[in-house]
């Protein structure tokens, strides 16, 4: 039974059939194979228990499915010579994916010992979820992909990410009816709204409802097809049903379906491009609805496997020791005639071949997929065109998102006929302060406009969505396939992508371990808004520990920095958007800052990562009597408060300021590429001084970074503690503790011999607070003696 | 210009909607005033700039549309008598909410120093914003509110949850068109395939389109209606669409929507529970399209506001420093005529409350958004029914989760009738062998069911969508609103939802503090199918960081368990599912494990939350001469076989075995309420002996928690460190370093002396880590020593 809206004329001949049918039985042998096989790969014997690999692991349920796309994705791509990439979505797809790419021939290219013969095919099934070996989905290690199967909802963000300003690409898109519940895949269905069918690429889904997940159907295969249609239509795509168990009818119908969706989708692009046509396109989507585990063992000790849940992982999990499980595969993997599709010395057979493409453009050999191989460097002019003059600190006020806004405003400017770079966020481009960009580039936006609208572009590269999950996931794609990007985002809600971070930085670490992924742009969070400068927000928009999450992860990868001011932050986004294969997190404010570093000081303080900053402290030569170090914009704004206060009331007292811009220089050296040696740790921080740090996160990070060091029973850290709340910046940093009153009376704590002597200094500290507390009551507004404090020493 | 497809008769006379429009100007004046007045609340004279707040913070272009959703609730529930909840999603929709409250009493009631008067006005309007008073998000301060307007998406899970086994509740659930974009709010649409017409109440998602994020128009706006009539059927519902901006005709829309919703939800209601039926019921959606801002300044400055996204925050910002703005000011708020709507004390008029229900049906004060009113102790059967018999430790083997299984299974059971119990979960209930619970309740499910399914049930209590999003807003709707529940998943993903428990945990601080709200049943985690036994899921499904994530937040609130094996599982499950106000999280295998705790040493163990475990080590009276802690079912393994390791090669060497239950114990007392006193911690570690920690996660957790201890020099942590991929179980150890062989090589590292004397059982352990490399390669299993290793000391 099978059924099809779209078939006019026969679309394959029964030649084309026959060999589209042997490519997908090719497949779906060599994925079974890959599950459990580890000799006698080509069937030559009768199967025999020791044939069969000691640990059964792999997911069969989704392969067939999978098999089928990869074939009739290669059989429209020779036919119409286009450039074609595909995003795997469902979980566990390994086995299909493999299988296809050593037909066509990529897999041994890639690792040219696993050759395309029969000795490559027997490393190709034992290597399958064997130690040492792949994994079972879709990973960093799978040629052609740009997407983990693992923790599944990003295919359909990654596939538009991929298609931005490809125009010459179509992205192809294999969601699962298990990944269709996910949030981030159901968002990203929205992203049709985004792609400009002028300079992007299409973007072709094929929802495959194989009808179950685990233990569970699935909620989109269990729908009337009309309650589904409406939904896709509701996502602003046009459906064609492709639905069968007749591998025949269904090869020809799934052929007519993707003719047809080929054909919208160059009609579209042709209207658009050559008709100068901006009407919002409704472009086609595929239903494939076809069994789970299609053509495996349908039914296993009396109970149905095919078709059902039972077909999720191993069908047979017992071939080993049960004779009548052995018997059943063997049949079952005959059912496939490997004679037919295998030479005897394992090479595929020529009609098995007949549908795959050539060269770069199969699936598993598109540069596409690889994108460090078309990464160009970023043109970024001078930061001296950017930076603001500063004759002397603390002198002048600037906001520093504001001012990378112009840099990243002629980023996006030089960046115009190339195309190679965009920015992401929740709507808040403007509110983050980077509304420069706006002068070169509106915000992405294909539906319907009125006048009252500001900023919105049929090809503008600026893209807002409230998702973070879908600017994440655009911005991921955008990036894997050799591209740049920024993502800016409220400081608080970075968490909501922080599994998706996690899965990005393990995708680079395996990468950057495999020398044939060429590395690409980097990930950059421009973290903003952030936990001290809530005003109106409140206590759910504080939360600096995105920060810890990303420093748990490969050091290789991760990096994290936090700006004082405007000119290092325009320092620091520099050096994340040159580099390759991070994640940089740059947290700094959007508020008035002072400004404290020339572009040249900043230059070299951001190079070194953390210095100390002579000009703030009173040394004179010797060690010091305490040192005062911070890291982040607030922090430092306090830590040089405390600093004047210090000089004013106790000027005799040696003080030292330190200023952390790379977070991970606190590390020792063993633990990260930019981890500093003890040497210049000590040099930095004493070995036996007291040091009071002002962090602008959870205050116990610093002490995860410095926990080895020698100076580590000195240091007193001050940071956010989850006291949070509606209040003003000043009463925030008050309530946590990290402000100038409190740092000079943590000084006097812990200075020796400081007490006494300066107990009275401490007491105008702490009757400061008071005074602070008794303000905000009455006026809801910060002392003016703090308001008005400006750096004069 | 007004629209709707439901109207006959005129549901409203002319008094009805005068009273309703009186209602609904005095809730938008109410609004306003909170965003700008701190005085002359009442407009008794002309608005001076005195009058005027000096930080204008806040939201008014939801404000309207919350405000004529609550008129219009209140005037249905006191119309039909029935029981009520509303969810407010839009972001900053404080003043809306607030304003609607101090009407109807409930406000005053819950804080008698903002009475409904004149001089409870003015309290109102200051203390919104400003610090010391309220946010601008409903919040935890909200009367009525069991949701944070502030991070979005949300808002429909946890109406679902909070309708699940709430058969005469309605909730409704305003749904902004922003938040609409979300991933968690588009994924939760497909709840309706959930919720049980029988025992679930109904859930009235109003969809509120005013056109506008911050800075953007929302796609939803922007879809043609077929389109957006189309994707709401598309998830299964019936929309009613009310649109316009003339109030009286949409207060006439509004109301014959509301009415023709509430009577679709009655019969399908009737249908269900007096029929029988169980057809999938297709519920009413309302679709509300106004401008956003109405009734605000059409224009400022000669730019178009209301209607406009320039209406999102303050319309008017100049009003203390601009003459004209001020006028403006002053026209708009007297726009809502107030003398007619409040009298000279400042008590609204009987015609304002004409539409307001009485007592508990108030939605601002109905006791289902107290959850803690309703909560009930769970009934939990002695845990020796289900502990598993150990004579001497290690000697079997359980798999940790299958026990809780058992348990779970009970609580099921012993709460049939109640139904204040559910269990959820990504579609793992099963695949982390929770499954006993299937012989009491099956998996809700009301879509197509075929032969083939398994434990669907139309009334079922196991909750699982492959939406971790989904499982999560659920379990808090459910449990902010009086009942119980626990979450199971795989640890890498929880991190899917860091973000929500995020915003939980703030939830819970802050109504810890909030007398009138009392505590709700703890948010427990089961993290199963962990970081180490992901064998075939490789490095994608590796990730122990929510422990940290979490234990950055208020401690307060958080606790994290890691039982060694089933027996703890049991004793600290119990615990958990009997307290409130936490979020506790629970790490424990799935996989077989040995059981080292009899069911009464598992309670005693529990109960300290770390000891000493006196027959694993070798100590004989004096202080040991290294200490090997561990934390989590395999690090305690690994720690047990190394001291039978270490009593086997070194038998004169004083081995102290510690293990950790509770991880909050290692902080320091002053830190977390479970923390040690140094004299506590010391007595188990020693202050001056070397100690080994195995830990379950990252190595550096333990530093984190520990450095303030005197012994913290001599803590030496082995953990994961990243080092992931597709392997057996010992492989994974081994390539963290936290394998037996590896922990006896740092036992001889650290003890002094030892290097020398133990230099040739160091190398024997080097040998054994060779050895399995081999063998793993060649066979792709584990070594037979360790494959079969049993303690038997």
């Amino acid at each position: 039974m099978s059924k099809a809206e779209h078939q006019d004329a026969p679309v394959l001949t029964d030649e084309e059939l026959r060999s589209l049918d042997a490519h997908w039985r090719a497949a779906n042998y060599l994925a079974a194979g890959q599950i459990y096989l580890m000799a006698n790969p080509l069937l030559t014997e009768s199967l025999r228990p020791e044939h069969i690999k000691p640990r059964l692991l792999g997911h069969w349920g989704t392969s067939p499915g999978l098999n089928l796309v990869y074939t009739h994705l290669n059989r429209v791509i020779k036919a119409r010579g286009i450039d074609a990439l595909c995003v795997w979505g469902p979980g566990h797809g390994g086995p299909a994916i493999l299988a296809n790419s050593w037909l066509e021939g990529s897999y041994s290219e890639t690792y040219p010992d696993v050759p395309r013969d029969g000795a490559g095919m027997a490393r190709l099934f034992r290597q399958f979820s064997f130690p040492g070996g792949v994994p079972s989905h879709v990973a960093p290690e799978t040629p052609g992909s740009i997407h983990e199967g693992g923790e599944l909802g990003y295919s359909l963000s990654h596939a538009y990410g991929a298609a931005f300003d490809n125009p010459d690409l179509l992205v192809a898109c294999v969601i699962g009816d298990g990944e269709a519940e996910t949030g981030p895949l159901a968002a990203a269905w929205h992203s049709d709204k985004f792609l400009d069918p002028v300079h992007d690429g299409a973007v072709l889904p094929i929802l495959h409802l194989n009808g179950y997940k685990i233990a569970n159907p699935t909620v989109l295969s269990r729908l009337p097809e009309a309650e589904l249609d409406a939904l896709l239509r509701g996502y602003g795509h046009e459906p064609l049903h492709v639905t069968g168990d007749d591998p025949a009818q269904v090869h020809r119908d799934m052929a007519a379906a993707m003719d047809d969706a080929l054909d919208r989708i160059a009609a579209m692009q042709q209207t658009a491009r050559e008709g100068g046509v901006t009407e919002r396109v409704h472009w086609p989507v595929i239903v494939l609805r076809t069994p789970k585990g299609w053509t495996g063992p349908a039914e296993v000790d009396g109970e149905p496997v095919e078709g059902t849940w039972r077909a999720h992982q191993v069908p047979l999990p017992g071939v080993r020791e049960n004779p009548e499980h052995l018997r059943q595969l063997e049949n079952w993997l005959r059912s496939y005639r490997p004679q037919e599709l295998f030479g005897p010395d394992g090479r595929p057979a020529a009609d098995v071949l007949a549908c795959v493409p050539d060269g770069v453009k199969r699936l598993g050999a598109t540069p596409h997929a690889n994108g460090g191989l078309l990464v160009r460097d970023l043109p970024i002019a001078p930061l001296d065109d950017f930076a603001v003059p500063v004759d002397k600190p603390g002198a002048t006020l600037h906001e520093p998102t504001r001012v990378l806004g112009d840099l990243l405003a002629r980023v996006m400017k030089d960046t115009g006929r190339r195309r190679d770079f965009r920015l992401v966020g929740p709507d808040e481009t403007a509110s983050n302060r980077l509304q420069a960009v706006f002068d070169v580039s509106g915000k992405a936006w294909q539906a319907e406009r009125l006048p009252v609208d500001e900023h919105l572009e049929h090809h503008g590269r600026v893209m807002e969505i409230l998702s973070e999950h879908t600017c994440q996931g655009w911005l991921e794609g955008y990036l894997l396939t050799g591209r740049h990007g920024l993502f800016s985002c409220y400081e608080a809600f970075v968490h909501i992508v922080d599994s998706m971070v996690n899965q990005h930085i393990k995708w680079l670490k395996t990468s950057r371990e495999l020398p044939w992924r060429a590395p690409i742009a980097s990930l950059n969070y421009l973290l903003t808004s952030h936990v001290w400068r809530q005003d109106h927000n409140g206590f759910s928009h504080q939360d600096p520990g995105f920060v810890d999450h990303v420093l748990n992860k490969s050091p290789e990868v991760v990096r994290v920095y936090l700006p004082p001011d405007a000119n290092t932050l325009l320092s620091v986004a520099d050096h994340a958007l040159r580099s390759r294969d991070y994640v940089n997190v740059i947290v700094a404010g959007k508020q008035p800052c002072f400004d404290w570093l020339s572009m040249d000081q900043a230059r070299a303080h951001c190079a070194r990562g953390a210095g100390i900053w002579e000009w703030a402290g009173t040394e004179n030569g010797g060690e010091p009597d305490v040192v005062l170090a911070c890291a982040g914009d607030v922090p430092t704004q306090e830590v040089l408060a405390a600093a004047a206060l210090l000089r004013r009331h106790l000027p005799d007292l040696a003080v030292r300021v330190v200023n952390v811009v790379d977070m991970t220089r606190l590390l020792p050296r063993e633990e990260h590429p930019h981890g500093m040696s003890d040497f210049e740790y000590d040099g930095l921080f004493t070995t036996d001084r007291p040091v009071i740090f002002a962090y602008h996160g959870y205050p116990w990070l610093i002490h995860r970074l410095a926990y080895r060091r020698t100076g580590h029973r000195n240091l007193h850290v001050r940071g956010y503690k989850e006291s949070g709340t509606t209040t003003t910046p000043f009463d925030m940093v008050v309530r946590n503790d990290l402000d100038r009153y409190r740092l000079v009376m943590d000084v006097i704590d812990r200075v020796p011999g400081l007490a006494v002597r300066a107990a009275s200094v401490r007491q105008q500290m702490a009757d400061a607070r008071t005074r602070h507390q008794a303000w905000i009551r009455a006026y809801g507004t910060d002392l003016p003696e703090v308001a008005d404090w400006t750096w004069d020493a």
